[in-house]
């Protein structure tokens, strides 16, 4: 039986299980049991993400969980994530943008699989030669939120940032920043490595150090371009490596913040998709630069999209 | 006896060595037997940079290479770079800017050692709480140009590029951006690794896939945010690894000119100090942003530099 961490938790059932509903992401996997009306009647969440059951069986990984929540054998199954992509379980390829929310389902891809009814959704792309872009989990998170009337502009950090511009319920357009993988490739393999402290916590959205990087980043024309200056003000003695993570991540999140705000000179209202400690940083900066803010919790939009294309695929 | 690569070489000779001149950086080791014109008797060069130096020991180190090429005994010896650092053998602190480039010998740290009468220059450092910055190495070469006559603006690429203002013999102001260093660990340690062929050659000027980058970069107000473009194109097939890294360094080099370009409006002409691929990169993507380049060899900068400030010491 695979490891589970957190631990698993099975509810006392009211309901009968409508659909499992999965987040299959690169490094982590998550099952919740739903009953017809979107209530969690069990969920499972573990590391066998797409990189671990890409070697140990995707079948066996969902199996394992399925008998773990107690669901019915033949249980329909709805998947969203990297287990779509070429390198997953079966390929659910990209539905390019424009596209409508609400007709993704349709483009599932269905899995060839004794477990039943199993289908994964696709992710988007932006087949624009000048600006190729995709995605994949962000658009079932989006499906999730209750459709904005008119323009809307969102942000969803991660280890890659999406910004998507949706208009009643079509995304129009998105731009992926990888503001959290230069985060963790400049912090551990560059020279920067020396300006932060091994040991340190993550940045925290009320650090003085944090908030003055990110406001110097907001009104820099050329924020990467001071990149170095972590460096050097430690060489030189005017800071301590005990705050260079928290100057490296508000220096990354103002330059990506900046050059949003730059983008769309239309929007001063941003929809912020996120959970746990990075939803607190975005925030922050996101209000430095003026934004009005409507946070929404990443999990909860997942778990609601997943529905809500169940529903649309078995009414 | 330290191995050499490439190997070194010993002249015949017509005029005694005046001294002896080292360039001693973080991976590489030069030296060059001079004459008191500044002409090269002999050369050695090899691996034995600060990072082994500080293992293998830099006296032994240099007691070796002087042998080699045939040193009398007690010549005055000369360093530059990295030697001079608070890791390297003695350290040689910073001069702040602006500072002027003759006087930089009068400050060279004095290395205890039976070898003689052997110094370490100073590096340049902009104690700047707003904007720090450091350099060590580079401000040799620029001892090494015929001094411009009024406000002249340098490139000086390498793994840490530096962008220096210099008026009449002064270093004014400079700047550190770290390309080369974004180059390597974006291309080995981030996601967009998979976009570059494992086994390509680096890239060239001439490359069309080069040049159309940086002209994207140069025209694109957040260059850096259209990174994962890079990954995307070829998820989407619209490029091949084959053109990665020659993108990322359009790219790259591209963002740190447009840059410098806003940052510089009063300049249109860039003294280039670079040798070997890197300069012609450079080249490409400054006459690309409209500057009018200046080549300088970055070897024979060192070299001079390093004779200039000897015959200051010992006239």
């Amino acid at each position: 039986m695979p490891e589970t961490n957190p631990p698993s938790s099975v509810q006392p059932r009211s309901d009968p299980p409508f659909c499992g509903a999965v987040d299959w992401g690169t490094t982590r996997f998550r099952l919740w049991l739903l009953d017809r009306g979107g209530g969690v009647l069990a969920e499972a969440r573990g590391p066998e993400g797409m990189t671990r059951a890409a070697e140990t069986g995707f079948e066996a990984v969902l199996r394992g969980r399925l008998a773990e929540v107690g669901a019915p054998a033949g249980l329909p199954i709805l998947i969203c994530g990297m287990a779509g992509a070429r390198q997953g379980w079966v390929e659910a390829p990209y539905v390019a943008v424009p596209a409508g929310l609400t007709g993704l389902a349709d483009r599932a891809a269905r899995v060839d699989t004794a477990l039943g009814d199993v289908r994964i959704l696709p992710g988007l792309c932006r087949a624009d030669r000048a600006a190729p872009d995709v995605m994949r989990g962000e658009e079932t998170q989006l499906l999730g939120l209750d459709p904005a009337a008119g323009a809307a502009l969102l942000c969803m950090p991660g280890t890659h940032c999406k910004w998507v511009e949706t208009e009643d319920g079509t995304v129009l357009r998105f731009r992926t920043a990888m503001t959290g993988e230069l985060f963790d490739v400049l912090g551990r393999h560059s020279v920067l490595r020396h300006a932060l402290a091994p040991d340190a916590a993550g940045p925290d959205a009320d650090d003085p150090a944090f908030r003055a990087a990110a406001a110097r980043a907001l009104a820099d024309p050329d924020p990467l371009g001071a990149l170095f200056a972590l460096r050097a003000a430690r060489l030189l003695g005017f800071a301590e490596p005990a705050t260079g993570a928290a100057e490296l991540s508000g220096l990354l999140i103002g330059a990506e913040v900046a050059a949003a705000r730059r983008r769309h000179p239309g929007h001063d209202r941003v929809t912020l998709v996120a959970s746990g400690p990075i939803a607190g940083l975005y925030d922050a900066v996101l209000r430095a630069a003026g934004f009005t803010v409507i946070p929404v919790d990443a999990e909860a939009a997942t778990r609601r999209g997943l529905f809500a294309a169940a529903r649309h695929l078995w009414p």
